[in-house]
Parts: structure tokens; C-alpha cells; sequence
């Protein structure tokens, strides 16, 4: 397959772009790095990255961010980082793509633990988690052409144990390679409207 | 209690409304009608109602609209209906309202069960519910001064069954009584951080 992957050199992304391209061509899309770039926040952004990438098979997005901080110090405005960031970032590249994509394509957005189960400091995340989880439920079942749409929810991985530890008592980590054999799972696998707790 | 109602003129809101004026005092908010009016798409207008609301113990919303139509015809513009008013309105009735809001009250959103059980052409809303409900979850465990937050999920209510059931095939109609109960078990009852699903 032709894979676009968004956020393939973040992360997680680059552990899911090296285990794929080992039998899929991957399409590397950062925002300023990458085969082509893309800024999730502009839907010309995201267009213009369509038009250059050509055709393709599957996209992944394992980007987008949203705010992090005291719910108490938060307004509208960085509620929106969230917003127009991880959700409809995620959202356009379905929208805009989903006529581009080839017959019985996929589309795997990121989405993860903390809409079932929220930290401190993470209810924008947590919101836009939930928005991602029902909008890949109900966009399935309106999908033409064999065209799948799936959301990998991946709880704390190892690797951000460190950096991101503190911030979630009691969460049990789970391994990177756990975490990538969810988006193995959405793009090789066959099913669709489904959010793979990988938690 | 003084209970602010946005959306207390509506479909829903009448039965809400009627019910609770038997033992508190409800405060009508209405696009234009009511007590106070207010734009769910504005938070200009959201801190204006506030200003002239006065002090309250409880909020309920059960307004705000989203996109209805097919998926293969809606791109970004439509998709923001529903986050800039049903999401991005009821969010920013609780993060404008809560250093308001008295010792203990409540907040009390509107979602639903397209969440859980899409229909076709409801992506929009399925996705601004799915959205609240991860809101309320994650937000309740940074309420300050015993501040609760819960969503009522209705499912599709007898009283709408001529105009919507066509759009709902198989689902399962509940009493607006039922609903009504939903809002009751949140503003008077102590949970907080629930989804209070009506089907």
C-alpha cells in the first residue's frame, strides 16, 4: 500500500512508519519536515498536501496537540489549541481526503485513554479524545466506496514515562510495540468504526 | 435553587423547565426569548447573560445545533455548527460560569445517544456528543469548591418520533418523563463526572 502518514517522524509516529514501510511505501508528512508538509490547523494546508502527495491507499495521523493545563486557568481560547489542532486537524484530513483515497482505503486517526480516563490538566485533550472516538463510530457508517475509518486510543506508552510519568498516577504504561500493532491492526485489518484501546 | 436554563423554551427545555419551577427558581435563557438571552456560537454574548444573570446555584443547557445532513457533502464550514455552538457553547457556559457559579452547583450539559449509536448524516453531532461526554468526565476532577458537572444523553424521545424517527430506524423511543429524570438526577442528586444516558 501507499501510505500517507502525518506525524511519521514524532514520537510514536516513527516507530509506526518503520515497522510499515518494511512492505508498504510510506509518505512522510511533517510540519516542516517530511516527503510533504502539513499544518493540521490549515484546512488549505491540509489540501495543498493532498493535491502534491498523489494517490494513495491509507492515510495514518499520529499529530496534533491541544492544551495542557489547570482547567481553572483555561478559557475559550485555549480551549480551541485542541479544537482546531487534534480534532479538526484529523477531521479535514478525512474530510478533504476521503474522494482522494483509493477504493477500500483507510483512514487511522489518533485519539487515546484520557477521554475514559482523565488526568488533571488534560480536559481539552480528554474532550477532543471523545470527540475523535464518536466521530470515527459515526463517519464509518457513511463511508463509500469500501472506505474505512478507525482510531487507535493508546494509553501512556514506556517511552514517555519520563517526560509524562508525573502527570498520570496509577496508569499502567504499555509498550511501543503494543502501541504500534494498533495502527498494524487498523490499516491491514479489515475493520472499521472501531477505536483500538491500546490500554 | 436558582437554577440559570439555557434553552428552557425548547423541545426538551419546556418539560425540564416545568418540572423544576415546582421547587426552585428557573432562570429562562433563550436565543431571544427568555428571561436573559444569549448565542451559544458567542462568547461575548455567554458572559453578557452571565453579567446580567445575578448569582445561581445551578446551570442546565439544552440548546445548541449541529450539522445534519450527508457525510459525503460536509467539509470544515459545516462541521463547525455543531463545535462552535452544541460544544463550544456549552463548554464555555462552564468555563465562563464556573468562578460564578455558588459553593456546590452544578453544571448540567445536553449530549446524546448518537455517541454511542450513530444514524447516518448525524457524524457532526455524533461527534460534538462524543466530545461533551469526555468534557464533563474530565473537567468534574478539576471542579473547584464542590462545583459537580454531568451531561444528560437522551435517546430519540417519543414526542419527536414524527419528525425524527424516519432518521432513526431501530432505535428505541423513551417518555420525555424518563428524559426529564435524567436532568432531576443531576441537579439535585451528588454525582459528578456522569453521563446520564437516557436509553
Amino acid at each position: 500500500m501507499r501510505i500517507i502518514h502525518i506525524g511519521a517522524l514524532g514520537t510514536l509516529g516513527k516507530h509506526i512508519a518503520r515497522t510499515l514501510k518494511e512492505r508498504h511505501e510510506i509518505v512522510t508528512v511533517g510540519r516542516s519536515s517530511g516527503d510533504f508538509q502539513a499544518d493540521l490547523t490549515s484546512l488549505k494546508s491540509i489540501r495543498s498536501m493532498y493535491d502534491k502527495a498523489g494517490h494513495f491507499d491509507a492515510v495514518i495521523c499520529t499529530a496534533g496537540s491541544g492544551f495542557f493545563g489547570p482547567f481553572t486557568e483555561m478559557k475559550d481560547e485555549a480551549f480551541r489549541q485542541g479544537i482546531n489542532s487534534k480534532l479538526m486537524g484529523q477531521v479535514n484530513l478525512v474530510l478533504e481526503g476521503f474522494e482522494r483515497i483509493n477504493d477500500n482505503g483507510s483512514f487511522t486517526l489518533t485519539t487515546g485513554i484520557l477521554s475514559d480516563d482523565p488526568v488533571p490538566m488534560a480536559a481539552n485533550l480528554s474532550t477532543v479524545n471523545g470527540a475523535i472516538n464518536a466521530f470515527v463510530r459515526s463517519s464509518a457508517i457513511e463511508m463509500p466506496r469500501g472506505i474505512r475509518i478507525n482510531a487507535v486510543s493508546p494509553g501512556l506508552v514506556i517511552e514517555s514515562l519520563a517526560d509524562l510519568g508525573p502527570y498520570f498516577p496509577g496508569h499502567v504504561p504499555v509498550t511501543m510495540e503494543r502501541m504500534v500493532s494498533g495502527y498494524l491492526k487498523a490499516v491491514e485489518g479489515r475493520q472499521t468504526g472501531q477505536v483500538i484501546k491500546i490500554y
